[in-house]
């Protein structure tokens, strides 16, 4: 673009690198292209193709989380965002910052309902908490500004920015402009008083965490509470959360309301501290959806858009805790032997994984095996699926590789789960990121087998089967990964897992392992 | 199921099957499971699991394309639909009848927001034709008779139905209930004698056809129009059009706009007969959006909604037409020799593609070397891209072998557009499908390569570079192919590819074929 006049698409890359924003995540189409050619009048903007949308929107969730600051995605048309829909929910239900750029025909050419046309205002609403249409060139540099700020919320969350054809090419005038970051409030003196006062009149006081009162440094004060006798869980799913020896590790609210509720028994208090009611993931026949006690009072510390380590250490103080709390201290696991099972998977990760690792967890039935092992290994942080919608490990493994280039990333994945988005493994490729995919492979969608019968629906007949069963042909994942650009290699002992594994932790570069559990 | 009570998943799938619904698409959650136990007390219904929703709604398009009749869809709460929106778009465009049945939470978790809750009602909007949530167990049975028969329009399109798990699991009263399927109306006399009257005045007349108006029938008659001097065009892309022998083969409106408009040059009168104005698929800087000549008039001899064959034969009488027009002669190409292009390809599929092949056209720019090959082949269908998502080239295939097991199905995809549903694979393996998939493996998006010239934004640079090349590394098709259960071999040369299509041709089931180009 040397020597071209500055266009909408230049003031739009301009305004985002000058806001800090430097991963793109594409996949663009005609509509896209001055946007693609501005690219390369900034190198400070990294662009990372991806095969598929739901892959560039979920390595943009896995970016923000890792990073605290937004990627952009590159998508095209109503239809590019629209594959991009499922990782989009995942990542508002994380509070991730992601800037969509979503490339629209032409304002003149909308009204001719050209083949690609489509209502995207509409489309995206679900899934943003902010949108906007730069409809005129001058429009475009101010308005990506007003994008930035308002992905970081608080709370935070993917916003869309749609950019039509002419805005992007016609001359921009101005400067980049610089937005004003949100900052996070601490809860007010009373919100804090008030739970003090409670925490000290309830029998069975627990405070339940969420977002990014998981954060390492909230969690130091989290423990604290703990110290001073009230226990403290955090959300089912977290959208990252450090784990491992050095830091405190707090329960967990069960997936299974009925499990959650038994171990909540007597419970006559919970304080919410960035999060919100607990409920069930899905509802059953005469199950409960509130996973609250009989009789147990809540109350709000802080809400998702307050600041979570002064809102603690306030509470903290206010109960008079101990300065510290408990703590992980190191403990590995044996090697495992024989058969390979999800728990064995766990023990090789908990023995081999670096401290500092990220763990991108979508390994839905099987990550239970995982978390358990890795409860007091070196630290490493965890990020979880927030929304449910399988098919993010992969791509988020893709973002926090290229946010934080000097860790080790794994990805472990369901194989019903990495099938959504195993275009993924191609961009690991291309990237050469430093990433170790696992893909746990039994051949079902094994959770539905077991919501099946929860649900009250029966017995799999032979119909039934064909959709919760995903053998008959049985994934040969190596082949699939090898096509893809990767080397991999296939485990169906524990001996086999934990040499693979321990090899892919002695290396850079991306690495795929089916574990045959 | 046997014994159990009905409830409203049982009056689902039974009135989809009173109302020719005999084929689901199915990707299914834990709020489906109910609709998934329910399909075994309906053996009718045929089940078909796609590893992802974008392949589910690419096959009902497809299944509806050659079906004339509805597929459903089972999809996981709003991220299921999501994943399907882009195959959606183009089914839209296709006026193709699709019954989305959509699970949500049970109506009363709705209100805690659990992790999976979304706006599906809003997330539907763009891609459907009529959408509503079954609340209520009793309103199951007669709002999947309204579904089905808003499927069909006319012009027909998606339909959304919401189907939360308590309306579900709970018992259901009554019988399934039958839709009355629209029927179509013929245009006025009015409407036919002003079209006469203007083609009779105009010195360059021309007829445009789309959607239905392009089908076996409809083009009998267009075909008197061609031979009573009216120049005959069809849409672009159109959804199922007969070509080859036997039939008649209207020109086609070019893609580039200055291409259709320098053909058109002198073109005084375009009648439209299903379809609307012919405009650019993207804008470009100074270039037109519409194309027509100037001063052309335009008339509308009948809408999408209308019937295309009555309208087209009264046009004709009135013309006092000849009662037969041209068709195509029987002509097969010379056995193709050399390195392999894509019109290698399609000389080698002229040569050998049997009677009542169904063409799924997601090729991109390798589709033209097909296209002027198969002009004169054995008679056959093309079902071509209508939205301008790619990625539908391998859906479109299962859905219309499911709907037609005894005609061979061939799935033409550029590589770029086989990655965003090449899940799809794995589907036509399990269900032994007879279908040849084939992919132009040339490692780049070229038509974005021709698109950037073409939208003035420069040469690429490096950057730019990233973002349309798909090599770095080149993807083995063969290998992923094979990882997922097809047999698969790749070709380099003419000789290799047409050996290849010949071994395919000559027996039944999938088969998958890497054209290195």
């Amino acid at each position: 673009m040397t020597g071209a006049a500055k266009n909408g698409a230049d003031a739009l890359i301009s305004t985002l690198v000058a806001n800090e924003v430097t991963a793109c995540f594409a996949n663009p189409g005609t509509s896209e292209m001055q946007f693609v050619a501005a690219l390369d009048g900034v190198p400070a903007m990294r662009p990372v193709l991806c095969q598929f949308e739901g892959v560039a929107t979920g390595a943009a969730d896995g970016y923000g989380r890792i990073a605290d600051r937004p990627a952009c995605t590159l998508l095209h048309l109503g239809p590019g965002y629209g594959n991009g829909v499922a990782n989009l929910h995942n990542a508002r239900r994380a509070f991730t910052p992601i800037v969509n750029v979503i490339g629209d025909h032409a304002t003149y050419h909308r009204q001719y309902d050209a083949p690609l046309n489509s209502d995207i205002a509409t489309l995206v609403k679900p899934n943003s908490i902010w949108a906007k249409s730069a409809d005129s060139p001058d429009t475009v540099a101010s308005l990506t500004a007003e994008a930035v700020a308002a992905s970081y919320g608080p709370p935070g969350g993917p916003v869309s920015l749609i950019l039509p054809a002419d805005a992007a090419w016609l001359p921009a005038q101005g400067e980049p402009v610089i937005a004003q970051k949100p900052v996070r409030h601490a809860p007010s003196g009373a919100a804090v008083d008030a739970a003090a006062k409670a925490i000290r009149a309830a029998k069975n006081p627990v405070v339940l965490l969420g977002g990014q009162a998981c954060r390492a440094e909230a969690l130091v004060q989290a423990a604290r509470l703990q110290a001073a006798g009230v226990t403290v869980y955090t959300d089912t799913f977290v959208a990252r959360q450090p784990r491992g020896a050095g830091g405190f590790l707090p329960k967990k609210m069960q997936y299974f309301g009925e499990m959650a509720l038994a171990e909540l028994a007597g419970v006559d208090l919970m304080v919410y501290a960035g999060t919100t009611m607990p409920v069930a993931f899905f509802a059953y026949p005469n199950r409960p959806s509130v996973l609250l006690p009989e009789g147990c009072e809540t109350l709000t510390l802080l809400d998702r858009a307050e600041d979570a380590v002064a809102g603690l250490a306030a509470l903290a103080d206010a109960l008079g805790a101990p300065k510290t709390g408990p703590v992980q201290s190191l403990a590995l696991p044996d090697a495992p032997t024989g058969k390979l099972t999800s728990y064995g998977v766990g023990a090789a990760i908990a023995r081999h994984m670096p401290e500092g690792a990220i763990i991108c967890d979508d390994a839905v039935t099987s990550g239970a095996g995982v978390a358990a092992n890795t409860a007091t290994a070196r630290p490493h942080d965890v990020l979880a699926l927030t929304g449910g919608a399988i098919g993010i490990g992969l791509p988020l493994a893709i973002g926090a590789a290229v946010a934080a280039p000097d860790r080790k990333v794994l990805s472990l994945n369901g194989d019903g789960a990495a099938m959504y988005t195993i275009q993924a493994l191609w961009t690991m490729a291309r990237e050469n990121l430093d990433i170790t995919v696992v893909v746990f492979a039994n051949y079902t969608y094994r959770i539905l087998n077991v919501e099946m019968e929860r649900t009250g629906a029966g017995k799999a007949g032979p119909s039934a089967k064909k959709l919760l069963d995903l053998g008959g042909p049985d994934i040969d994942f190596v082949a699939v990964a090898k096509g893809l650009g990767l080397p991999a290699v296939t485990c169906a002992t524990a001996e086999e897992f934990e040499k693979a594994f321990a090899g892919a932790m002695s290396q850079r570069g991306p690495m795929f392992i089916e574990a045959k559990i």
